[in-house]
């Protein structure tokens, strides 16, 4: 049995923690030996819950004083260039929450160094490796209902985001930190590009709770046109308070898939006929998405320690965000806007 | 196109109005003119809600002074016999309401009367009309799930039933007013006899609601050994205050077949993350079959209008007589008993 | 009892025949007297089939000889208008299928001709009278999911429609012929009004079937912002092949309502443990609407006997059109299109 | 962070496999260090797929020549008391599948040599550890669904059990090898013991196959009478080919509970109207319980370095055995069976 990788966990907040309690409890080819946060409370918090005693305020003094293979990348997205070139320079692997960055220029900042210092650079896209999405996946791949012609993608989540979230200046929005699964999955399980996005949006519960951030919406509906023809709709709720959900369909031309279901636990009660069935629903992402996680990690540690390259990385990231500049262009000009416009 | 067939209904209570609700409003083949009832309060207040101008205290009195084809008899069990044998004598046509009888003595007057005197005898097993169980019953034996090795059905009905149908002198209790169509349910999709029943019962909700009937049971469970070699469960619960719950499983030597599910409307909400999903619930044995009564009826008058034979009649209601007798024995006597014992 | 309304069906094809069966299986308060095609062998066909004598090649014809309170016009949507006058001019009550007509002014007068003769005019939306539409309508209205935020709404139909359905010179295409009851049903469960639409439309299956109809499409989302700030999305995919599918789902600022499923039958089989559960998906629109066509036709009928006005009349079928409209435009001119655009 | 517990795992067969994969991939806190099994080529297949590099014949070899503080017993029913006796004494804790014997005096000599011993003993009912059972039970607990009245429990297997496992010399049979865990599910879920029990068997698939073992069955339906008064039903079917099935339906004074589904991954598709949607079905239980084995060995692993004591043990496993015997006795005697006729 190969030596477990050793990984610096960057990030001790609630993505952090999701991800040190997933390897630490079921991905024994990981461990993690170090972890970076520069919230003092949070940092020691997080560390003694998982048992981890090297802890800095800073990858950079984590780098200088501890000793591991590979960065596990959970911070804000307007960070994420520094850290990954950061960790590149020193030769770790890197493993990158989503949304990828800000930008394409950041992205491809991201890509060259990881690519030129020989390191992995993984994106956080966990839906790849949940067991429902990978099999539909396979099975589209396979030709189980033809060609692809439409494709309808949600992720709706409970609570509001943090302020830096939903500012323009220090996030794409919920587009971005919320539908950047989408975006992926829309290009995975159709296997082609978008050519043309259109975007409406709209503000309900963030005017309920007085948001004021500019330009801040909390429902929005894409629509995109791949270059294969083919069509594809996002929506986005974000808070949706009704629970975790994220479901796709696809339609080809020789049949449906639907892939995932609003339920979670299959428990069912009735105790009321005049209230009906009650079945939990998904509350988080972790919840969903156990397996996704567990696999994704495992995946990263195993490419690692048997040299391969991860399913999923940067290339996937940069188009997810050159989506969303599309998407969020749209929405800012009231008008479809090309891909061709973002990624030139 | 032919005459509507002209219908008495007897009974003028919830079963009565049930089916001159689904007759008057979506069977126009058929036509009720006269009713019976001797509660005078219910028999005007129903015949007002259908317009029914004829109405009398009695089938005796209703067979002297108005004009019909045909009764429908939705009376208690005990009722049934002398009812059946007075239409018959008049050449009326009669569709029955399960239970059949009380005893095998009282199905084969029955039977041998409707037989002498040409009229039809139809049973109300409307599961046999439900687009479910009847495209069921067609798969199995079209063979879809091979040989049939086991089947469960179940019937839990929401509400206490009234004095007479659980006292064991006027009824044979909820195995008969509950579980008839069960007993049916069995004998059809298995398509074989019953040869062994054994049963036990319990009471919990009669226990709260202080009912001191002798021998009062709101749980049965019947374990069904069949002349094919086959099993089969009956499971009753009366009241059960949750919905009305009616379902079948059947495993066949080649597979699974699952008939019907608690969902009623598929309109489902969720509004509170930490309660879950809520779908309507079967809140009534109406609303769960309204097909099969209206189809039931149409078959009945189709028969009568074209002579032919109704596909469930007296052979079907003395079977499902027996089993009750069978399985009524058997927790009163704490043993296993076999058909041939009650049929004897 | 009221004498039953006398109706002329108008139309003796697909539709025609659905209706025809509905009124004379399961709506007795109506009667179908005259029945009027062109088509000398369906006419007939249709006739011996419902038992229809008074059969005549056109609505003049009908008026002239047969007698009658009503009509049911099923025929092509480029003859609405004509025959809506007609049977204005003559006092008959209209029941007029979906899409109403070709564009607004054809509306108009169709509004105007029923209104000043005193007749009334119900559009064929029959998702209005489905039990579950209709009880997730008045949910949505009493609140219980707060303030409608997105709305989702599909129809995919199986098979590719005739040749004048899909020629943008004598329909609207798909978005007018299959998604019609879509643009009803936003209006109607989010009970806001459109504002602006932006549609993008694919030629998947028509391509295979070497449609060479210019402009044909058989797949479209369209992306609606309401007045009321919410948004909205219609796809529609016909042919589809895999069934008949509708279903829709509503966000409000309280929760999610998912309204039908693609299950049919609740009967669900596994004779194969790799191959899996099977159940049967609805197949046709009267086996998915069966109860919303009876009701509608009996909401027709009633309310002539009773003179009330119907719930869906010719307003709502001139706002459908003016949606097909826009988004016809939008996808033209591959632009988000205003509803003032094509109201003035 | 403790050091993981050193496990010896007996048998490196189907069951030993599954424990082994689950423990090294997803139970760090466990090391397999030793593997057993008395066939050489399994024994070494097994161990390099694993990566366990000290291998014996028999646990006395194992205990000699290698270090480890537990065994997990997975090898067939007749093997398990020796096993025990063995690990006990040598102060090992055990954890040991089910059926836990033959009959009671094995199961008190394995109570009594761990108890003496003071060594953790653990029964493999694994349905305890599921999410969605343990979350059911707990809700029971809680009172959601009142005083628990009836119970219904199935597990059916896809494959024919081994020659030992049918034969009511080595082995009790399905109601042993297959139902165990029905039999604790009924206890758990319930909170009440048996108090008489009724069977009916059998045999399709068997005599398809040429099965000619004495009394061989496989379909087995139970009724169960509980000392509280209330109903239970367990059903088998093994081999039912159709998938693994494990559903359990409970009803209580205040409403029903039904845990668990037949639908496996939350992927459905349709490609052919009428042969309808397809879903997958639990093919295996280790699909369908993966979580339950990962916490139920991560529960065992615990207990180790906490000094708990497990949630299900012993007394637990001999309560199934006893239900086992009452059971078949019931069968091979055509009578109900009390429990206190195989617990004197």
């Amino acid at each position: 049995m190969k030596s477990p990788v050793r990984i610096c966990m960057i990030g001790a907040g609630r993505v952090g923690k999701n991800h040190s309690n997933f390897i630490s409890r079921h991905v024994p080819a990981g461990k993690i030996v170090t972890l970076v946060d520069p919230v003092t409370d949070i940092l020691h918090a997080t560390g003694e819950e998982f048992g981890i005693d090297n802890r800095f305020a800073s990858l950079e003094e984590a780098l200088d004083k501890s000793d591991f293979d590979a960065v596990v990348i959970t911070t804000p997205t307007f960070t994420h260039k520094q850290l990954v070139l950061s960790a590149a320079q020193y030769k770790k692997h890197v493993f990158l929450e989503k949304p990828m960055a800000l930008n394409l220029e950041e992205c491809d900042q991201m890509i060259e160094a990881t690519r030129s210092q020989g390191v992995l650079l993984q994106l956080g896209f966990m839906r790849r490796f949940d067991p429902e999405f990978s099999s539909a996946a396979k099975r589209i791949q396979d030709g189980e209902i033809g060609k692809p012609m439409m494709i309808k993608s949600l992720t709706h989540g409970p609570g509001l985001p943090p302020a830096w979230a939903r500012d323009l200046n220090t996030s794409n929005g919920m587009l971005a930190e919320v539908n950047s699964h989408d975006w992926d999955t829309l290009r995975w399980l159709m296997d082609a590009n978008y050519e043309r996005v259109y975007t409406e949006v709209a503000n309900f519960k963030g005017a309920e709770r007085n948001v004021d951030t500019p330009n801040f919406y909390d429902n929005v509906l894409v629509n995109v046109k791949f270059e294969s023809g083919a069509l594809g709709m996002i929506s986005g709720i974000c808070p949706c308070d009704y629970g975790y959900d994220s479901r796709v369909e696809v339609y080809g031309d020789k049949g449906i898939m639907v892939i995932g279901e609003l339920k979670g636990q299959a428990v069912t009660i009735c105790t009321n006929r005049d209230h009906g069935l009650v079945t939990p629903i998904y509350r988080t992402w972790p919840e969903r998405f156990s397996w996704g996680y567990i696999y994704e990690l495992e995946h990263f540690v195993s490419s690692i320690q048997n040299d391969t390259k991860p399913i999923v990385g940067g290339e996937d990231g940069r188009w997810a965000v050159a989506g969303v500049l599309a998407g969020t262009r749209s929405f800012l000009e009231q008008r479809p806007v090309s891909l061709s416009e973002v990624l030139s």
